[in-house]
């Protein structure tokens, strides 16, 4: 494969049922037959704006510079503009319902914004149109091909005008952490939104044994360097491959264990110390 | 990627539970190390027919002209031949189950059809044949990376013996049409085998108010041009981005509002008619 | 697609719900642009070594020459080695938990084996390493590209200091045949670790009718040389396509029909002897 196009890394929450993944592959194998197509992945609960965002921006630094084509558009067919950026990694495309904006953030921001509405970067449908199909993939294609110029899509934006996602920042009060379940995995591995420096500032370190709050249910359970430092079964806490505070139970399912899902609030503290939550 | 290889788009039954849809990749990157392969998808209910007919023949225009690869075959093991078939578009590869049959008349028809039954164009099995493997993937490599011509796959056919699926058409009587439900995907949208000249013709357009009718029940649903012309939890109805009338539900499964599946009778009129069905 | 780069075929219990299959593949276009890469599969069950071997060894003369990724990996976090081996298929990268074993004895055995523990070819973590994403794909990558030759990886192992994978052999008594379900597809047919030799040595060949004995159940089953040979819903043995004896119900799923799963030995014999288990 030689690099005459760029790669496209295709985000969606399109599931594998269907052939929705399978069209705008088409779609991209005939607008950039020279690129590769990465699939990020197509699991994404449905219109979970948060989850491909927080999931692209885990997986940005490892994927090849090129295009990013993200979507998970809950509000498809209102009047949500369909963007095109360019940053230092390469161009992000997808609606602007904050889906592309932490991973834009992440590798320094946009130059150039532009809403997709050039009707010749699309492709006419014969009934209502199937973004992905129709405005998503043709805008990727074309900026992985360079058979189009960004400015080429449609009108520049202000920077200002690009819908932000707000992502909730741990709060710490006196030797307490508050934060939230970020992500569970398919594992059953939870990641927070907590970093281990917020952890560090309150005096805990990795060895230390934490009191984490969950609902009214407080656990005790170490920070682990290794999931082999606990026995089986045995919750513990460590900072994860993507550098967040995550809970795990040794050849178990943390999720079901401590009873967390995606948003839930964690409060964790030393053992000193009592977390109200 | 250079186009030393045709593009080849592969559908199937197999799932991605095992290894089959895997297999059948390596035997075309062995064979056609030139091509790209898209997945068109491998979700299609197991040995149904006409879900992939439907499936290719919705997606076979945005897929790049090369070689459509088909492999849903609840016949394997009978007397059910392995066709090859020419097109404007392409090669067709699958078998002769009328699975390719509505895809290619939509790009105008056979010009060659043959059936593979050249040893030589087969992979020797060390036990049961895997149709996938065996048969279809050699052949869909072979024409993709240009080693053999279709001729040399196989005894060539009169174009009247290939089988046909035979798909159902909707009826019209006085201003009532009769149609069924020919897809429900992933989200619970129901495409139906209804077009918008049907409706034009009983004097129906967008904006209409249609009485819906499903086994015994009475619906009355708008034709809508967007899903935010109706509230939240309501159903409408719409011509789809594949040019077919569709019934959904705004933020909901309208195949569960109103118990429509995949062969179910649907019957539209004006709100004035009674739809007797 | 230039054969610059060896083709990649990346095999994985990671599923795809999550990015994880996304990011390997990130890692693996950034460092083996030109590679093809083919996912054998990633629906293995989780953790479970010996399905994951076993579907490498069905695959691997499928697979066009080049790198073979397996990431299976219970034992991560543990001392467990990450392996790279040089045979005469090509490369095989993964876990040292016996995974590689069968698949690189059937391609005739490794030439050199090393432990990938050279920090250079490891991409470093911001965390716990994530060793698809750290340590096996960046080996598989530089593999392929070239950038890297086998003994840049890290220090040579003796072949008998490689974790073996122990399977099961059938045994023969008499004239009856014990075996083990030793994979159950998606559709519900069960492959078994047992031979057409094996039961040609007791004197059975197509043709014969067979007292298979699961549990305290004994079924009379024809040994079939195609599905039609029996009725719709009615067992059959036969030759799979992979080689080996396997049971299947023709339109059914052998696995419900006799209470079977991966692991349950079988009892084969002529209808004439009676098998003791």
């Amino acid at each position: 494969m030689t690099q005459n196009g760029l790669p496209i890394s295709f985000l969606s929450d399109f599931g594998l049922a269907d052939e929705f993944v399978g069209v705008v592959h088409g779609v991209l194998g005939k607008l950039a037959p020279e690129s590769r197509v990465i699939d990020v992945g197509h699991g994404t609960p449905r219109g979970d704006v948060r989850a491909a965002a927080l999931a692209l921006t885990r997986a940005i630094q490892y994927l090849p510079e090129g295009v990013a084509l993200v979507v998970v558009d809950p509000g498809v067919g209102s009047e949500r503009r369909a963007l095109a950026l360019e940053t230092e990694w390469g161009y992000f495309v997808g609606p602007d319902n904050g889906v592309l904006s932490p991973a834009v953030a992440m590798v320094g921001g946009a130059t150039v914004i532009v809403s997709i509405d050039n009707p010749e970067a699309r492709i006419p449908s014969p009934g209502e149109t199937f973004h992905g199909r129709d405005v998503f993939a043709p805008a990727a294609g074309l900026l992985a091909s360079g058979e189009a110029s960004i400015l080429d899509l449609g009108a520049e934006l202000a920077p200002g005008s690009v819908q932000p996602l707000l992502l909730p920042l741990p709060e710490t009060e006196g030797n307490i952490v508050t934060g939230e379940a970020w992500w569970v995995d398919s594992f059953g591995n939870v990641q927070t939104n907590i970093g281990p420096d917020d952890l560090n500032a309150i005096g805990l370190t990795p060895g230390s044994t934490l009191t984490v709050k969950v609902g009214a249910t407080l656990h005790t359970i170490p920070w682990a360097t290794a999931y082999s430092d606990v026995d089986s079964g045995e919750a513990l806490i460590h900072v994860d491959s993507v550098g967040l505070i995550a809970i795990a139970v040794r050849d178990g399912a943390a999720d079901e264990e401590l009873n967390l899902s995606s948003g839930v609030s964690v409060t964790l503290a030393g053992t000193g110390s009592t977390p109200a939550g």
